[in-house]
């Protein structure tokens, strides 16, 4: 394929001691040496692949030093992109990274669209599409769990497991072809069918076993989206800084949102708790005082995860009730604070409140019971049996609906076949799922949706 | 010199398309391949200086696979640090690169300090202490100008003339000691004393000229720290949006201060203006209402330069009057805006009030008058004449108070000479300038006083 040349800055904005302008294309070379001045008139088109070379960035009309520079040269295939490729090390300033950019853009490179060098290894067939989504997944993992997911993903774990259910389709659909085309015997109709609901049960329980995988996989990977209710003064915000202190608090450094934040991360025993409206509850101590009893519904409606706070200092009122009557049949966590005053709180009442839901008892201000209660969120979502390293879990939303996609069109082929649907009707079936199972891989994929899909994207990557 | 490995992650945080972990020292290249997995077991140790390699960090006790890197090997002492160095290319994503950190740490590397990579550059004689200081200026650069001083610098610019005058005084005090150990003639401490002071003369001609660029350069790389005050409703918000809007907005991205932003940077014709409590000025249009009567006149007080701005369609009022009267014997230029409004104002008194000050008309309201506010505070300040690229300008403020420190004491050298003071008290007047300049290279500086000015690096540089 041929591709104009693109250039962009693949370092996070910021003061950093080290960022770097990438180049891919077949002009790479030719448009770098244009800028750059190496040592006794080094010419980077010249050069060896993969080779680092020192030197300098200069206007080169005026032949003004812009920069002091490192440069990569990396030559197509052997590249991210399978193309060309120069990375220019600078000293990590953004006005200096920022003119080297601005003077390669003039020597005729095009700014990079978002994850347009990662789209080019796409294109390229250097990776499929579930392994550039991986890419970013991986940038934005929160966990070290999330992080071996989408390397496994990455590495390719989840394309060859889709590439082998869709090879184990299509050997179905060709044995159809056989039997249709020599039909030895009167019975090839049933015959058919009855291999055809054999071998696509297979497919089915393999795609069940990927989807029991998605709802641990998307919450490695988006965080388990998590809220603490309570009356005032049980220990809300206690309870949300001790979460936040002990755990290691998960930077989030998107520009634009740092400003209004409402939401964090900590990484709780692997998991990722991404706890909503903290900036409320730091404030005012009080979720449902602060963003209004509709909004405070809606987040409840939206969260994986509610801790409830009581306090043991008192009894039981109606407003905990209440909150008890607003978590039913959500996943929550009872934690009984204040466990360091005089107990007033009946206890009975409340387990049966809580019926087969996890309750913990805690001491916030004497640090007791934070261990437990991390505990208690870890077994009620891994249940002890995760181990990211060695399976492959689906985390992708749009890997997710599409594998239930391709379950339904399996499932009605599997019933069609069953119910002596002609064998053809079925054979559609099967032919829709294996187009599914491609557009996770990307490569029954229409182009507008590669296009929306690279623009999530960060810049330079 | 031997120190040893050291370790940090060199761009900025944040989510980007590439990350980078660097170490430096002798056990660089054996701690990598303790990590490392490359095409057929390649080992970094063996391979040619300046080269890049694709493979996997692992981690060794599991060989679980953490991240897909391109490596850079680059042997000392032709490297950054002069040490050997490797520089690891990842995703990007803030959970593997710092599990890709924590690997080479657990491998023996020790976690490198603030600015140690370049303390090290210094320390092993690759640059000098204002070459050093340039670097983090560099990064911290605010404007192409600001860049190209701090360019100028870390290419030794400034090192090279205070190495100049350094020797200058040099040769005085060797031709001083020939004069007193051959003494020829009767009047040989007359002689010393004269060829003393012409000479120091010219040391304190060029010092002078030095101190002249430091205003401008503590500008192009500090801002200039610019108030808009006024009162309610004259358009102050409208100007500060205006002026935000119509310029490069300069991002400033640390950690922790974007917040509660009271700064904001913009890049006026290469003048950057530091606009003080803009949030102020944004929510109440009402900089003394906001912060306070008291605060207000501190604010005023550290700023470099101030934008008065008046209505067009009202009356001159006692509150103008006293904004004049705040901002008596500095900087400051009158706005006259809402000229699209029928005047009211009188003119002539405002013209008065303003004496020598630039007095520029506004309306805000329908974009007119901005151009010639940029001219007015361009020219202000530059006067036409800077350019950055050329000359050298001193911009720290370190340097500036060595600079005004060494003018002092070859002043009291000339002063001496000039009134007969004997010939061994100037030469320590003399002697104490060498050293003073010799601050600025490092070459006559305390430790602590080094270990603080890296400190305040940022991390990975």
């Amino acid at each position: 394929m041929e591709f104009d040349t693109i250039a962009a800055i693949s370092t996070p904005m910021g003061e950093g001691a080290i960022a770097i302008v990438r180049l891919s294309g077949d002009e790479a070379f030719a448009i770098a040496d244009r800028v750059f001045r190496g040592m006794g008139g080094k010419q980077l088109e010249s050069v060896p692949s993969h080779t680092i070379h020192y030197g300098h960035i200069v206007e080169p009309s005026t032949s003004a030093v812009v920069e002091e520079v490192m440069v990569s040269v990396m030559k197509g295939p052997k590249t991210f992109t399978r193309e060309d490729v120069i990375e220019i090390n600078c000293h990590g300033g953004l006005v200096t990274v920022n003119q080297v950019l601005q003077l390669l853009l003039k020597q005729g490179a095009r700014l990079a669209e978002p994850g347009e060098f990662t789209k080019r290894a796409f294109l390229n067939g250097r990776i499929d599409l579930s392994q550039a989504e991986a890419v970013m997944d991986l940038i934005r993992a929160k966990t070290d769990r999330a992080m071996s997911v989408a390397m496994g993903q990455m590495e390719g774990r989840l394309s060859k497991l889709v590439q082998s259910l869709r090879q184990e389709i299509l050997e179905i659909l060709a044995q159809v072809e056989v039997n249709i085309d020599y039909p030895e015997y009167d019975d090839v109709e049933e015959m058919t069918l009855s291999m055809m609901t054999e071998k696509s049960a297979y497919v089915r329980s393999e795609l069940q076993k990927l989807l029991r995988t998605s709802e641990q996989g998307k919450i490695l990977r988006d965080g388990l989206s998590t809220v603490i209710i309570g009356r005032p003064n049980v220990g809300k915000s206690s309870l949300l800084n001790s979460l936040v202190h002990e755990n290691k608090a998960i930077v989030t450094d998107v520009p634009g949102t740092t400003r209004d934040v409402i939401e964090e991360y900590v990484n709780v025993r692997g998991v990722p708790l991404k706890l909503v409206d903290t900036a409320g509850i730091r404030e005012t101590e009080d979720i449902v005082e602060r963003i209004g009893v509709e909004r405070s519904r809606k987040v409840l409606k939206e969260a994986d995860l509610i801790l409830l706070v009581l306090n043991h200092a008192e009894e039981l009122s109606e407003e905990d009730r209440r909150l008890f009557e607003a978590v039913k049949g959500m996943d929550f966590i009872v934690i009984v604070n204040k466990t360091d005053l005089p107990q007033s709180l009946n206890i009975d009442e409340v387990k049966e409140l809580a019926a087969h839901h996890p309750l913990v008892a805690t001491s916030l201000l004497k640090e007791q019971g934070v261990d437990e209660l991390e505990e208690a969120i870890a077994s009620l979502f891994f249940a002890g049996s995760l181990d990211a390293k060695d399976s492959t879990y689906v985390s992708n939303s749009r890997h997710i609906a599409l594998l239930h996609q391709a379950l339904q069109t399996i499932e009605e082929a599997i019933g069609g076949a069953e119910m002596g649907t002609p064998v053809d009707m079925v054979q559609i079936d099967l032919r829709r799922t294996w187009e599914i199972l491609g557009e996770i891989i990307g490569d029954t994929v229409q182009e507008s949706l590669i296009d929306q899909l690279f623009s999530q994207f960060c810049l330079g990557k």
